[in-house]
């Protein structure tokens, strides 16, 4: 097995996007190459790679093959056929601020370039760009988290928030990591986060695979095992934040309450292109995705015919319920936050 | 598909026990019928017969198995039997109050038994007594829970608390089946409920089969629908309550925090033989169950060969969260039982 950490989930590889199929794992470490921003808007739907920087920076890189593909003969030509494929890419998964910011990132930098440079040159440009800064970012969140993290401790974590779920090196587990890799004994506690498994299948491969003990529990499990003592801290990672709540895979504000009943700090690990704290926002779109993925596992039905599912894959945790925000930019608590939002607002379109 | 509530889950059927396979649902309705009391605690073990109620009257079914296979010439030897009967049956499964309330009925019942009666007859009666007082605790506790539901409201449940945790109608399900039966109209939001699925298999199979509109969700979508106003109240069943604490299917508490936090009613639905509330008691044995229940599914393995995964059962949900608990001798709040606990206090040995 290789190291998850020597790996990129997407990279920008010879004029094209290469990717792990994530869906395949863990039974096979498999690579996409896509040429078209429509299949990368596929991929992002079909979970082929998930995770919101992962998300963010494989959508930049879509942005950069539609500007490669494109033949057009003006520069408002060019710009108005990036523009389509902005806002296919935008629509693949509505809930994640990481896909929004990359993609108006893109553009905007597209709008911006002066005319005699190369647009498309720059597009990519900023598109790689982007993947080493989110490399980067996860590297130092890993740094200001690790020192949260005590010899000892065992660590709650949801969903799969590794390498898989950024470029590299990942954003709640960058913390485990840096903390393991400064010889600190840790152990993690990991919810299989139904219904697409992704911590059954990606968190357990890649903290295997690490060597970082892990113990896999159910969703319904958490709670009991906060309760129980057995957890120190719980980290997330984030979809979409804002100034009133955390959007993230269903689960998490259980996970949340459980840690608050408890008295067990609850952080939330993301990159500052995670947040969105322009003004108030109580409410974002809740992606529901196919009724299928909770009936179906393994391609088998689990209940009766005629059942029908509600499948949210996002909850919303409210601020109250975060001990502190790891980012790239160093620890905040939800008050510090709000106080001064601009110190950790990611540039915005 | 036969309507739930015209079935036993088990039942004694000329000198043996019958019960429904639960294991084969909702794909077939299977009957298995044991002969021996060793039988019946396997079926138990393997979750053929489950729910707190069912366990119970399966257990003391068993015991008149035992009863009825006894060669003993004596009375002493016929009641030392019994006893290891006694004890390979309670030892089935560790947290389930009615299972140690009916073997241990059903024992007190033989040993008060007069000289001149047959014990096996006493024995065999009084089992089959337990099952006809099951159907009539749960029709009474429906009862009692329906006056609690308003029309139009859309209840959260977890796991399966129906005719299949009981021998017919249910403890949880009872209370909306009863609604439904005066003219509400009332939904149910139905937790799958890993590891086994019992909310995916057997709850959306009961109120199919009854014309109760249900919607499956994954556990951990269980604190959304509760926060987004989708939930009117949740009810529960119970494997073993003391004054301290609820032990019941894992993930229960998660729902009982959420619904706190949401100001939505919690409320418990157990017959009194589900109470043990003689003295203080702030622990029981939480089994633990094996882990490939987590790491398989439908036979296929999810996570990658080496990794442990951790399997309990059932977690414990302070009474605090409880808003009312619904009994078959009525509706009451936690500090109303821990008041007079002798109210619900089943008869014990």
């Amino acid at each position: 097995m290789r190291r998850m950490s020597e790996l990129r989930t997407v990279e920008w590889v010879q004029g094209q996007v290469r990717m792990i199929d994530q869906t395949r794992l863990p039974d096979r470490l498999v690579y996409v190459t896509l040429k078209d921003y429509r299949q990368v808007s596929r991929a992002i739907k079909g979970m082929v790679v998930r995770g919101a920087p992962a998300i963010g920076v494989a959508a930049a890189m879509g942005m950069a093959l539609a500007a490669k593909t494109n033949r057009s003969k003006s520069r408002d030509e060019f710009l108005k056929a990036l523009e389509v494929a902005a806002e296919t890419l935008k629509a693949s998964r509505p809930t994640a601020q990481n896909l929004f910011w990359a993609v108006d990132r893109v553009l905007r930098k597209a709008r911006d370039t002066p005319p005699d440079l190369d647009l498309a040159d720059v597009v990519i440009a900023e598109a790689k760009k982007m993947a080493e800064e989110d490399v980067k970012a996860c590297l130092s969140l890993g740094q200001f988290g690790a020192a949260l993290i005590q010899d000892g401790d065992q660590i709650l974590t949801h969903c799969n928030t590794g390498t898989l779920a950024a470029v590299n090196y990942g954003t709640a587990l960058a913390p485990i990591r840096t903390a393991v890799r400064e010889g600190k004994r840790v152990r993690v506690v990991a919810t299989e986060t139904r219904p697409r498994l992704q911590g059954a299948r990606l968190t357990t491969y890649e903290l295997l695979s690490d060597k970082i003990p892990v113990t896999l529990i159910v969703d319904g499990a958490a709670g009991y095992v906060v309760k129980s003592g057995m957890i120190q801290k719980a980290i997330v990672g984030a979809d979409h934040i804002t100034t009133s709540f955390v959007a993230n895979k269903v689960g998490t504000y259980l996970i949340a309450l459980a840690a608050k009943a408890n008295n067990v700090p609850f952080y939330v690990a993301a990159p500052s292109s995670t947040f969105d704290l322009r003004g108030e926002k109580s409410d974002i779109k809740i992606e529901e995705r196919d009724a299928k993925e909770v009936t179906f596992v393994n391609g088998r039905r689990i209940p009766p015919r005629g059942v029908v599912a509600y499948n949210p894959a996002f909850d919303l945790t409210p601020l109250e319920l975060v001990t502190a925000f790891i980012t790239e930019r160093g620890v905040f608590t939800p008050e510090g936050l709000k106080a001064n939002p601009s110190q950790l607002q990611a540039d915005m379109a």
